[in-house]
């Protein structure tokens, strides 16, 4: 069919084009199929939409993604991407070969499935799982759909953990403990989704993290190591991509989360890897059968990765470390790093460093690292090729001045402190954009408490704020005290609702 | 977060709010999230999308489904609708409640789902399944959330069936005969969506069948039936914003076709039903084990319904009746109420109609009322009612005068006349929008035939259409002639790829 193309913007990345109703039912497409659009200087494939408002017959409106196309075009059925067979095959819970990962990956790289088809892909991977060989072709085709690095070096270090924990700021510590070991260990890290703080949002609060590959691979070499936002290098397009969808249904597939870890470390050259599961209650592995399973998986597709992976299983249920928010867990790492701190912090710091240590064959104490000064230096280090200020003290750093501290109403034991909970109070308070916002937890569950005993403090930037969070953790406890009676035992009380 | 609105169009359904990267940051929203904008004269929700070149910072595009906004607005984060929630159970397999169905239909009527979340149901509803409770309560909440229609009658007749089946235009026939029989039956009809006709294209080659409630119900009154457009009356707009996604990806769950086609027979009011479920290579049930099941679910779901449901279980390998394509179905049609007509499409029709009759308790037969004419008398009154010419003969139906005949190349039999593949290649000669294009058959599997024997016509509106027709056909025969030898052992010859 012969139409006049206008280009329009509708804000979208998927290629999409829109034809008059009339139009559409002449040359036989639906919303959602595709056409090919032939015009002077080449073909362009896009995704059918209809309006009868946007565009008049005789005309086709054409989206950025498929390029300038303007004036006379031909206009004809297209065929489905071949992906789209394929993602119905994982539907129908069949195995799906390499070639067929690899073209969902390139279609979903080059923006041609329509959201549907990308959420019917993570749907069914969700529902009928991924074995270890799709995971491992699913990984390395990402890998190849993205920039890779690479170092002169035969030892590459790196470490990951599995979301869902608050606080938990390890990473700096580790890199630091690493880099002054002398391993090379370049760290990607993701800023907050949902949390209160990412690892990445955490170390802006000392320096850069929007590095390019040039810079990264400068700061390496100066320090040993780095801790970026991978988000700034085109590492991990497809994850990107591939997360959009996750998100509004909260999915999270175990065979997407080992392709999408596993690909960012493949990616930036890793060669020793340490990942930490945690499991329980409000992580996101929920049991110890579960964090085991992954494990495993994780430690044979890296070695089909030609990687070294080893893996720990953490208790997740409860934050790690007192703040919750980029400026509070900054306080955190610093004074961990000056010999100070939360215990637990530095315990699973040194531990997950040391593990990483051994794995990659240097004789070396971690704890010993920490304890005379030689992490807190590298990590000084890292800041001032990262364009921070090496000097900072805990002073420097940005916490918020409206505050209200939480006491216990009761004497008892504090049963538990939520991680989705204490992380949701702390956003709204106003993490992780403002740097200072977050929650200053005092207690940790099992902790004896007496009436009147502060719980935590909530900081925030502005009055408003700090009531928006006040009133969010006094509708919801995210730490509740229980009496000594209830501590261990609850009675469970059921609810009256009809059968 | 104070922004001012301004409107934008972009085409769709889906109540959709553009923000500025920077504020989307600073609001804490992702695409696909929700916000809640708060204007003079009241709220609403809508889907966050993120674009730099339409929307400036400080400012908020609202698209049309959100209804009129413009000037300074209230944007905060706004929590998901439950049914996201629901389909996130789906996905892991937990059985849904019918509130919990419920609320998934109504957001899904209310366009306040995102494509993504929709397509999870369906995937979700694909990959799990549905119980039969779960089909009962989700076709309830289908019927409530559109238009009902109601009889002054005790019985009101209906049939279906499961669609795959080339040509097979049993409908007007059924209708005629029972019409004629007195019974009431109010028939509503699909358009094709990937077929070359559907039931309501061949109907428009005699009639209109773009009727309003009042219209259907003014001639039903006057004849007991019609034959009917049912996408012009709003008995299932659930159905047909589901159906938008299952098309991409040719998802057809069969919890969703039992909802589909039970909520389309509720909403008109019908008593007992009768539903064809063809079984076979090529149709859209495979095997008839799986037809079983269906047509076993269908009548309990439907008895549930308060709805008398019988099934048959037919071949559904090949077509039925010789022409493919709206004129040369309504020719085969008019033939069969003539006392002449295909056999196959002739014996279905009767056969079909009687165990109509039957369930309706109604003592007559329906070869009687073909044979006699009385069928052909009620068709001319329906057609009458409907706006089109009762007088109507085989002459004044659409022919394509492009025709091309296809002959056997050898001496052989009949191998098969593939359902997708003479479906297609009536498409590809026009049909269904140019009524007098298609295909028609002059054998049925398992003919015998000599080198020369006709197999099909195609016909066709102009030579350009005819070519398109021809050169799918060359590549694809949709009819294969196979020699004596071959016609009931096919050997089979290994394809040469690696393991």
């Amino acid at each position: 069919m012969e139409l006049v193309a206008t280009e329009i913007d509708i804000g979208t990345r998927t290629p999409t084009v829109m034809l008059n109703a009339e139009d559409a039912e002449a040359l036989g497409v639906h919303p959602l199929d595709r056409v090919e659009i032939r015009h002077d200087s080449g073909t362009a494939v896009g995704i059918v939409e209809t309006s009868d408002e946007l565009v008049r017959t005789g005309r086709v409106a054409v989206t950025r993604p498929l390029g300038h196309v303007t004036g006379p075009v031909e206009v004809t059925i297209a065929p489905k991407p071949k992906s789209a067979a394929y993602i119905r095959k994982k539907l129908d819970d069949v195995e799906l070969e390499a070639q067929e990962l690899d073209a969902i990956v390139t279609d979903v790289n080059q923006d041609r499935l329509s959201d549907p088809e990308l959420s019917a892909f993570v749907t069914g991977v969700y529902a009928n799982g991924l074995s270890r060989a799709e995971t491992l072709h699913l990984t390395e085709s990402m890998v190849d759909a993205g920039e890779t690095l690479t170092w002169n070096v035969p030892v590459v270090a790196d470490k990951h953990s599995i979301g869902g924990v608050a606080g938990n700021r390890v990473t700096p510590i580790v890199v630091s403990i690493l880099a002054a070991a002398g391993v090379t260990i370049p760290k990607t890290s993701s800023r907050a989704v949902t949390s209160a703080a990412g690892t990445a949002d955490t170390m802006a609060v000392f320096c850069d993290v929007d590095l390019g590959i040039d810079e990264i691979r400068a700061v390496v070499e100066e320090t040993n190591g780095c801790v970026v936002w991978g988000g700034s290098v085109d590492l991990s397009p497809v994850d990107d991509k591939i997360i959009r969808v996750e998100t509004p249904l909260s999915l999270d597939p175990p065979g997407q989360i080992l392709a999408s870890v596993l690909s960012k470390k493949k990616s930036v050259g890793s060669t020793h890897v340490v990942i930490d599961v945690p499991y329980g209650e409000g992580a996101k592995v929920p049991s110890l059968a579960a964090a085991r399973e992954l494990a495993e998986d994780f430690s044979r597709v890296g070695e089909a990765l030609g990687m070294a992976v080893e893996c720990t299983i953490t208790r997740g249920s409860q934050p790690i470390g007192d703040g919750i928010g980029c400026g509070l867990e900054a306080r955190d790492v610093l004074a961990v790093l000056h010999g100070d701190g939360p215990a637990d912090l530095r315990a699973k710091s040194v531990r997950l460093a040391q593990i990483l240590l051994a794995s990659c064959d240097v004789d070396a104490s971690a704890e010993a690292i920490l304890a005379d000064g030689r992490a807190l230096s590298k990590f000084r280090e890292i800041v001032a090729a990262q364009d921070g200020d090496p000097d900072v003290t805990v002073d420097d750093l940005p916490l918020g001045s409206h505050t209200r501290t939480v006491t216990a109403a009761r004497d008892g034991v504090v049963r538990d402190a939520n991680n989705r909970l204490v992380n949701e109070t702390a956003r709204r308070a106003g993490a992780p954009r403002d740097l200072g916002a977050g929650l200053d937890l005092a207690v940790r569950p099992g902790d004896a408490v007496a009436a009147g005993d502060e719980l935590y403090t909530i900081h925030a930037g502005t009055e408003s704020k700090l009531a928006e969070a006040e009133t969010f953790a006094d509708a919801n406890d995210p730490v509740r005290v229980g009496s000594t009676d209830e501590a261990f035992v609850e009675q469970y009380e059921p609810d009256d609702r009809p059968l």
